[in-house]
Parts: C-alpha cells; sequence; structure tokens
C-alpha cells in the first residue's frame, strides 16, 4: 500500500531537476505545514546527498539502493520506505522509473 | 507573472513520463475539479499529441513551439501561453528546462 494522492496541498508549479533530468520532482505543502516532494528517478545510477534526514517511499517502480558506510544494495518497490540520516548520502540506481514521496525530518 | 503555486489541491504522486523522461509531469486535481498537469520539458525536440485542447502556460524556462499546419517557430517563456486545438499536435524545442502548467479544454 502506497500513497496514490496527496488531498488538500499547495504544489509548487516549477519543478526541481537533478542530474540533467535523471531526477524531477515537484515540492508539496500538506495543509499542516508539513513539506514533501513527489518525483521520478529515471533509468541512471546517481548519488544523493541529503540535508535533513529523509524517509524514502516507493509509490511505483523500483530502484535498489545503498546507504553511505554500507556496502549493501537494497531494493525498494511500491510501498516500500528506506530512511537516510541527514548531512549523509546514499546511491540509487533505477533500470525502470522509480517514483517516490521524499518525506522530510 | 505567472503561478507559482496551486493550493488546496490534489497531486498524484505517480509522475507521468513521456518520451524515455525527456517530459515529466505530475497531474493535479482542482478544489472544484478540474485537472491540469504541472511538468517540465527537458532539452530536447519532441512532438506532443492532444486530446483535449490544451493551454500550455510557462512557468520558468522557455520554448521554442510550432504547431500543426504552421510552419512559424515561435517563443514562449515564462508568463507566456499557447494555445493547442483538440486532436492535433505541436512540436516543441528546448535548450533548457522549459516548466509549464497545462490547462485542458
Amino acid at each position: 500500500m502506497t500513497t496514490e494522492t496527496f488531498d488538500g496541498v499547495a504544489v509548487a508549479t516549477q519543478a526541481n531537476v537533478y542530474f540533467d533530468g535523471k531526477c524531477v520532482s515537484h515540492s508539496i505543502t500538506l495543509a499542516d505545514g508539513t513539506r514533501k516532494s513527489v518525483g521520478v528517478v529515471l533509468p541512471a545510477s546517481l548519488t544523493f546527498k541529503t540535508g535533513a534526514p529523509e524517509i524514502m517511499e516507493c509509490v511505483a517502480g523500483s530502484c535498489e539502493y545503498k546507504l553511505a558506510g554500507s556496502s549493501e544494495w537494497k531494493k525498494s518497490s511500491a510501498g516500500d520506505r528506506f530512511s537516510v540520516p541527514g548531512d549523509s548520502s546514499f546511491e540509487i540506481r533505477t533500470t525502470e522509473p522509480y517514483h517516490y514521496i521524499c518525506h522530510f525530518g
């Protein structure tokens, strides 16, 4: 089970474009002020840095990810989540579009 | 002047991925039921087909576009809009990300 829609949110019309477009997201703000983003990682191998801690929730597709300091690649599919510490990084590799919700904090 | 955010909307968490990711959008539904999408076209030359008529509103970046049956390329930048008839098509070429709102009908 994953979240197919967020209701009653504010959505930024301008996308966030990372890695020449290999990752595209839109920022949303929930009614209670919580900020998240909804995005997609296209087939690629990328390294993301975090500021705040993040929880990545897969809503469609899949990826493999490896947290900083780990040597283990793990798979994440629709309905799965993984947590990334703040001021850290993770590697991600995808062979199909990985659709996600990024929860902060 | 363009629309920086839409408030009080429902946003689909799964993106629409077109042309191997050269165009990525998220569908939104306004409180009154109106459906739109917010998206970005990465640097590319693409041809889009329309079902319903569309109004393309640029929120950041720019593109050049050419409607079916026209021989003229026109530029569209932040704040500009152009209309595309239903059951038609248009060519678009971009050298920077073209961020847009797609209004239907």
